[in-house]
């Protein structure tokens, strides 16, 4: 069974590079050696890409296949990253291995941690995607309801809670502060307590951090493979999609002990062998500059966070980080069931992200997110949908 | 059992997304929705990054997240693509999902069609990284050599010789034309002999064709999927690394029944989300214009294939297509180890890629890339073989 330290049985299926041995002698030799072993071509692409002539002076790589665990210039950008803001005091780059957004980080954790017929402790409400991660992977779902609690319950008992959910067969907890959807920043007691309670019971932990950058109101984000000895047990993860805002490059990263990312890697070149050469390259600047630009952004989020609070006529939670309000309509349904008012959400032209998908625990629940549009657009939706939830 | 029409049972555990089933009133509503379910922002990144300024403006979604099967124009020259280049006549863009290169839709079709313990007929030499996909599935190799033997008897009765590597348990066959690494292109007569004993068998066929359009001498690549009745049975995989010579941009696609494209689709948005939105962008005009540029490419490296073997001392099989030459040295070993032989290359300033990672019948083989030095350091690199094989 792999519990810490222990991987998925599948991992023993793959092989590294043929090359690996080689490699310290292969690159000590530099440009002595003709390498024939690649499947490449050394030309550069007939194409021109609209990308600035200088960039791709300075990046002559950018249209080859490149080191699967990401480029060296990026990985060591987020080296100090990772030390400045997130206080990792161990990080080198071998440490870090680059992924195709977060969804892929999450995904080939899974797989590299999971066998078939093994538990993950879901820590609810969360990403609904994870949920399908688990069971591609052969894995049964414990959902714990969380950070809603938390809310409620700041000084909950959170080992002797965790208790209750634990079975033999849990190998690994899905852990994501700042929380999608709820905006719940856990902070450090609370994840000391954690950290505690994954180290008594040999566990994995998968620590989701897209929302790393998108605290509120002087919350601080702390990551928990930062704590004494958890690096080692921890796959924490990021993403260029959040207050990068780069989406669209479909980029992250996982954080871990060398051998877990040697092992992880092992999952990544099998999947998609590496993210995009390119993109990567032409993210080592924004991570370098980040204090520069990135608070315009999450001031601007912030405002729209309170307009959309204000706008709403139910009460709410207020957020402590991320995208989203997510509250419950149980008491605003007057008769309706819940998919009668998201069916009227849309047909009154404002979309609305249905609860159930977070957890089984969040049926009467919606998401919306108050980043997605202009404030103007943002208000009308919100109009629409104090209208249809009848107040 | 997932023969062909079933999919692997981890299918039945990935749903698609909630708003499906809203999909086309909200695309009805266009700009009258305000979208408030989704989980990005609308601000464009603070950050500039090296693109043309005209690109960005008239690819506004560049930093977001996109269409999970790919984006529209992209999906759709490429429609206009596999008519004209690969004779699939019945084409249309929800026949096309975008992935993260080759290796990305191969994996994907692995996972779609394969359950634990089931085996994948593999005709060799092949693509090294497959295996490791078929076993990372929890799934069998049975291996049938192949493309080597086709080069030696070309009348070969093929539905006779696969029917000796045929168990109750083979689910799937991996079909690799144009061949990495023997350079061997299967022609249509005997493709058409495949498809039949495929169909017969009601057999999955995953149709790698990396090398599309990287063929020489007049010879033709036929797309197997593009036979009749094989469209619905076969998931053809083609990737922009190769003949598009951008491979630093991650980018491939795989093209079959829209009810297969459906199915690896669930796959893909748990593994990877998407591949990048932007790198989708900039492949759209090298589609469109490919007639202009790619023929450059293509006859270099036909001239760098004639060097090669016009350098190097063993006489070996010209290969059809591709970037490699690929034979046996077992005559010019001279009482050294096949492994004694690899490290005396890198000792020498050359490296090669060796034959068992292609094939267990194939321990005696190596493969030198004709495409990934230039000619001088190409010419170097066979001379320094050419001494170490003692000829």
């Amino acid at each position: 069974m792999p519990k810490f330290p222990n991987f998925a049985d599948r991992i023993k299926s793959l092989s590294g590079s043929i090359f690996e041995k080689y490699q310290f002698r292969m690159k000590e030799m530099g440009e002595k050696l003709v390498k024939l072993h690649i499947g490449d071509s050394y030309l550069s692409p007939t194409y021109q890409l609209p990308v600035d002539d200088l960039f791709l002076k300075e990046n002559p790589g950018y249209n080859h296949y490149c080191n699967t665990f990401g480029i060296p210039e990026l990985r060591n950008v987020l080296v100090e990253k990772l030390k400045a803001d997130n206080y990792f005091s161990n990080i080198t780059e071998n440490k870090i291995l680059i992924t195709n957004g977060a969804t892929n980080a999450l995904n080939i954790s899974v797989q590299t941690l999971l066998n078939p017929g093994e538990d993950v402790l879901v820590l609810t409400p969360c990403w609904p995607f994870f949920f399908g991660m688990v069971r591609m992977a052969g894995g049964n779902i414990i959902e714990a309801p969380f950070y809603t609690l938390l809310y409620q319950e700041q000084d909950l008992n959170l080992k002797d809670y965790l208790d209750n959910f634990l079975t033999e067969n849990v190998v690994a907890v899905y852990f994501n502060t700042p929380n999608n959807p709820s905006g719940k920043v856990v902070n450090k007691k609370q994840q000391e307590q954690i950290a505690q309670w994954i180290q008594k019971h040999d566990l994995w932990l998968i620590s989701d951090e897209a929302y790393d950058g998108m605290t509120y109101d002087n919350n601080i984000h702390v990551s928990i493979g930062s704590l004494p000895g958890m690096l080692e047990r921890t796959i924490s993860i990021f993403t260029f999609s959040k207050v990068f805002m780069f989406a669209g490059l479909r980029l992250g990263y996982a954080v871990s002990s060398k051998e877990n990312i040697t092992n992880l890697n092992k999952v990544a070149v099998h999947q998609l062998y590496s993210p995009s050469t390119l993109a990567q390259q032409m993210m080592v600047k924004p991570v370098k500059t980040r204090y520069d630009w990135k608070d315009v952004f999450v001031s601007h989020s912030q405002t729209l966070r309170d307009l959309c609070i204000a706008k709403l006529s139910i009460p709410v939670q207020i957020p402590e980080a991320g995208y989203y309000l997510f509250f419950s309509i149980e008491d605003f349904m007057k008769g309706k069931t819940y998919w009668e008012i998201i069916d009227r959400c849309i047909e009154n032209g404002v979309s609305v992200a249905p609860g159930k998908e977070f957890g089984s625990d969040f049926t009467n629940y919606i998401r919306i997110c108050f980043t997605g549009e202009p404030s103007e657009r943002l208000e009308v939706g919100v109009e629409r949908l104090n209208s249809i939830l009848g107040i």
